[in-house]
């Protein structure tokens, strides 16, 4: 603890490991707990699972 | 926000894109908060990732 | 399953009971599967404990 | 009701079917609600969309 | 890794204990993966938060 | 989108209010999405509900 998701479309591999490891320093450093405790995961979702107002992403973009 | 994710079986296109519009419509109207405010996803699992009463649904069907 | 869960600010009683009710009758037929094999769940959160943007919501109101 | 939520790396398709038999038994036991109103899921996420210390787990192996 | 969370109705603070260690216990016999990579949380919702069939449980009690 | 929830133990407001817009500054600039399309969330859980290696945080601490 704590976790951190982070839910959204596809990422690159370096994009991920930039994301998890800059997400998990600026929480670490606020929540005043060492970063080795944080456990955190990406979720990446195909545009046609997320939808913003009733609307899909594939339909939107 | 509101945030509303479905989780269950595989889906298709027209189904995702009808389940999305019509649970976006409907908590908008309970809720009183405009649909643009929404973020719905579908997370879609194999039938032996998902378990009811401890067997993975592939076994039961 | 499936399982469908909506994170919010607080809501009544009977909102909840009607939101519950509502979002699995479509999403029932939508996805062709009896009501009685949803499990549904409403989360509220506090408005300092939900951001839109980067900012929190007791902020933005 | 319940819900569980098993996130974490690759499994094997018998490895699923008894980590949702065994840990349903036991939280029914536990809880003292029937087997059969338990709704278990498995998320397998890659390596590199796990985060442990701001580290993805595709490095640390 | 892994994280498993269990959702349901309130339990005492010993329920919540032996929960835990009882589903990391077998999560983690099956899973292969030492005891203390798991991270596991209990969330406890009223049950005029939680739906089976569309109905809350606080109706269907 | 991008949905991201902080799950972990008590925060004050304003650690809550820096985690999120923090949080949000660093995964829109590595995920190249404007940070007005960024939904966060914090969770707040019981030491007695969260459980690392099998053992719930209040007899940890």
């Amino acid at each position: 603890m704590p976790y951190i998701t982070i839910e959204g479309g596809a990422l690159t591999r370096e994009q991920k490991s930039e994301l998890i490891r800059k997400v998990t320093e600026v929480a670490s450093e606020v929540m005043q707990i060492p970063m080795e405790f944080f456990l955190c995961t990406v979720k990446e979702l195909p545009d046609e699972n997320i939808g913003i107002g009733g609307r899909t992403i594939d339909l939107i973009k």
